[in-house]
């Protein structure tokens, strides 16, 4: 059998109308709106709060990743084709893909194998446009701020070296981190230095996946803090009459995005990726509108349990209301073996000495979600190299820690592959042991949440705030900003802020270097180490190795 | 009668759904891609050359205007519906909003008064995601360009002060227009000097804009030149591999969009306005698709005649291989009033004096449609406070010239107010006059074809080459891109490069500042005077007097 290729699957995939898939979900054909026949827009008026407090949120989450990811999206598709497979009503929440993996190294966030979202090309590229609405809206507020500064009628007075407000690109352009604008003369603005994020990590995205409706998001829009006056007053987004043009430019943005699995089940997909340099998860809107319309609701957070689980439950969750039934970790042979101790060349060979090695990172992520009060379930995404023993090993371990781990092979099977793991989860769920509870109090100091994270969740015996770090403290101390929740921006390849610390780093320190404030979405974001918010492009991106031919048909999208 | 504003007016029409305005073309439901109810992609297919070459092209242009801009957009729009209630099949062809303008003092292009087309909103704000695909696909190839000057792998030796390409941004953002880029160590890539331009003047717009087909404009993006190696080689954006992914970028872009008018009927809207600083009209995928599918075409190309009316014809007409059958002049007695010596204060009130005076533009005008053997008809676009001499008066001197001028009061009165103008443009197209001929010969070298435009159109005596644009003149002559059209860059407020020289100037020269290349879309395009490829935002942008309610309603847009 030839081996397909994930962009090839999904186009083999003869899709069904998107109505069909809003039937599934009990919409009418009227209430959507149709971007195309297989992507739709759901209006807000369908969420329902007694139904989400009564249906049940799973997250699916992972240990410490190789770069290659360790496949969550699609242990997340293939579950929830395996629920649908054994009888239960499941839909899948996701994020939607950022240009700059598609075009970097990584690639999309469609899933793989069998196990993909479709129309696989269209959600990774543009999808609905809400990438672009976010950019847009962001740095409209950008053009507004330094047209403040140049303008003579209604300046405010706005000190430009004290200007926190970046611009962002959906592009991998480490060539925009650092930038000075305005040169050339008066026409031009008035000099000062900036840089890009990428898009997903703008302080606009985050809004759009905190906000519960529309007046909220205009809210946190107004809310957002740019920087100070000459005179040291705070200047706020609203201070620019900015919210509403903002909030006009996100009007479709809002509302989450319909599409289908390659099995034909629902999959809604919304919000901002990246749990490493933003909070990761989905919008809060579109697990409500999950959980509005389906009894199981598969969602995921980025990168390791240390980023985008923590953010989910400690932000996510407390900020919306909800408490999740189950946490599906997703684990890997090969980056077991890579934690174990593996260099590259040897990711992909069986060695059983490397997986015990290994196995420390998964035992404490497997603590860690219990710190949460609730249950998991270890998912072991399996691949052709996989040996028994390996996998055995760490079936074995997990239930000497009372978790049940289960092969998960929707990649190469489809919810046929998982429907075990289907089952493990529903057990869990059905069990009731779970009762989520943050592991900080959003109201305590904002220092101690950081230490809090840092010590209980890494495993660090220590923080250490730069000076930079400090002062950046005590500013958020002077703005009252003390009860945000804290997003933590910090490497996904550890759990410290070294990313060459693989497997259960012990004794270790890590270091605040700044904190930066999204006053709009309520978050702390201290930058731990090197982190940087904008990306680069490798030797030789992706980009190189696409094609597509005269009748628009892709090739070496992944 | 309360007076109701632009957006009023288009959110108090209940419109239909998309389809059956497909319908009214003859396509079936099945062949469009609908986003939402109210707006559709077509798809190229629907393309047939047999229909282009029998059916009847209108171009809708205008004296030379004031900075509200003359109603041309708000004409064509109104003719096409005058056209159809005297029982012509009709389809308007204009062109995609910027969000620029919207943001900053023009507004969007969706017409005006009961002269619009719907879901206005929409139109001016995203729309299909067009313009953010063209801003992508330019970005990546500048993110590209930066990432190979980082490269050790793959290094092309790139100098990067000779690098022409720029990013762009769909934003009035002055501080943009000049920038330093890459600073802040080895990490940041290669510090350089760089800018953005608004994305309607991005080559990626002028290619989308004059390609034939999707494989005319996968080459033509690989034949972007974008600088010279340290030893002096040209460098083109193929040479990065980057032509593919930039056109998979754009794959559901070319596609020209559906919408309606308010009284019902077609319109189809795509590509790029600002024909001061691109070419500044619609795509030729989006006038061919209305020649396939109706017998009058109506489309506009921007400001006055001596921009967009010049471009449409000499480049896109000579390039697609088009000849229409009228032009309609748009004047408006305000802005003759202006020509012939009013101050801003005295725009709207009668005076005769003024518009004797300033009649001389409009004559101007019409001898240059003359030049390309192309027989025009004025519409006189009325408002309120014009008097009946003053109309008179136009109709009387236009008459003497042989010229039929036509009160058009679309904006009022909609199909209503067009009917004159209808039977007007429909006996020009009758009576076969017109023998479309362009000015300049391709295949001319560029300094003439340069100095053809500036003394045919603009009545300039002679033509200044600044010392860039000859070491320019040269470069072009090396690179062997001597058989390009001419794409102008001039202010769109006189015929000369001096913005004060209102009505008709004589005995002036123009000078070439510099001369950009555009090779994927085959365009030279010099810079006369002061002109400058990103806009500002004014000192209180529309965006502070926009909002938006809780269900999504937005007020202040116009």
């Amino acid at each position: 059998m030839k081996h397909l290729t994930d962009i090839e699957i999904a186009q083999e995939k003869e899709l069904i109308h998107i109505k069909e898939i809003a039937a599934k979900l009990g919409i009418e054909e009227d209430t959507i709106e149709m971007f195309g026949k297989y992507k739709a827009k759901l209006p807000l008026t369908l969420i329902d709060e007694d139904k989400i407090k009564k249906n049940n949120l799973i997250l699916v989450t992972a240990i410490t990743p190789t770069p290659a990811g360790e496949g969550k999206t699609t242990v997340s598709i293939g579950l929830t084709e395996g629920l649908n497979k054994i009888g239960k009503q499941a839909t899948v929440v996701l994020r939607e893909p950022s240009l700059g993996p598609v075009f970097g190294i990584k690639g999309g966030a469609a899933g793989g194998g069998y196990s993909q979202v479709v129309p696989m090309e269209d959600i990774n590229l543009h999808f609905t446009g809400d990438f672009n609405a976010v950019e847009k809206a962001n740095n409209l507020l950008s053009a507004l701020i330094d047209n403040n500064l140049q303008s003579n009628c209604c300046n405010l007075n706005l000190d430009p070296r004290t200007i926190l407000w970046k611009r962002v690109i959906d592009m991998n352009d480490r060539a925009l981190r650092s930038i000075v604008i305005g040169l050339g003369g008066t026409a031009n603005g008035i000099p000062r230095e900036d840089g890009f994020n990428i898009t997903p990590a703008s302080e606009v995205m985050a809004i759009l996946c905190m906000a519960t409706d529309f007046e909220d998001l205009k809210k946190r829009l107004g809310d957002i803090f740019i920087g100070f006056t000459f005179d040291k007053k705070p200047i706020f987004a609203r201070d620019l009459k900015a919210e509403n043009a903002m909030a006009i430019l996100l009007k479709y943005a809002i509302k989450p995005n319909l599409v289908q699995t390659l099995e034909e089940n629902p999959a809604i997909i919304h919000g901002g990726p990246f749990a490493n340099i933003a909070q990761g998860t989905n919008t809060i809107i579109a697990t409500k509108m999950g959980l509005s319309l389906s009894n199981y609701v598969i969602t995921e957070a980025g990168f390791g349990a240390d980023l985008g689980a923590e953010k989910f439950l400690n932000i996510k969750c407390v900020a919306a209301g909800l408490s999740p039934k189950a946490v599906v970790l997703v684990a890997t042979i090969r980056a077991l073996r890579h934690h174990g101790g593996a260099k590259k060349d040897e990711f992909n060979t069986p060695n059983l000495a490397f997986v015990k090695a290994g196995f420390c990172n998964l035992e404490k992520h497997i603590e860690n979600i219990r710190k949460f009060n609730i249950e998991p379930v270890v998912a072991i995404n399996t691949f052709s190299n996989d040996s028994y023993k390996e996998i055995n090993y760490i079936i074995e371990k997990c239930a000497e820690l009372g978790v049940n781990a289960v092969v998960s092979d929707g990649w190469a099977k489809g919810g046929e592959g998982t429907k075990e793991l289907a089952k493990a989860v529903v057990e869990v769920v059905e069990s009731n042991k779970s009762h989520f509870k943050p592991i900080y109090n959003w109201k305590t100091p904002v220092k101690e949440k950081i230490e809090t994270i840092a010590k209980e969740i890494y495993g660090a015996i220590e923080v250490d705030f730069d000076k930079k770090a400090k002062l950046n403290l005590a500013r958020i101390d002077r703005l009252g900003f003390n009860d945000f929740a804290i997003c933590m921006a910090k490497t996904q390849k550890s759990f410290s802020d070294n990313e060459s610390l693989v497997g259960r780093p012990e004794n270790f320190v890590v270091t605040v270097r700044e904190i930066e404030i999204a006053a709009g979405a309520k978050f702390i974001i201290p930058i731990l180490g090197q982190m940087m918010r904008m990306p680069g492009l490798p030797g030789v991106p992706a980009s190189e190795n696409m094609t597509i031919d005269n009748n628009g048909v892709i090739s070496g999208l992944s």
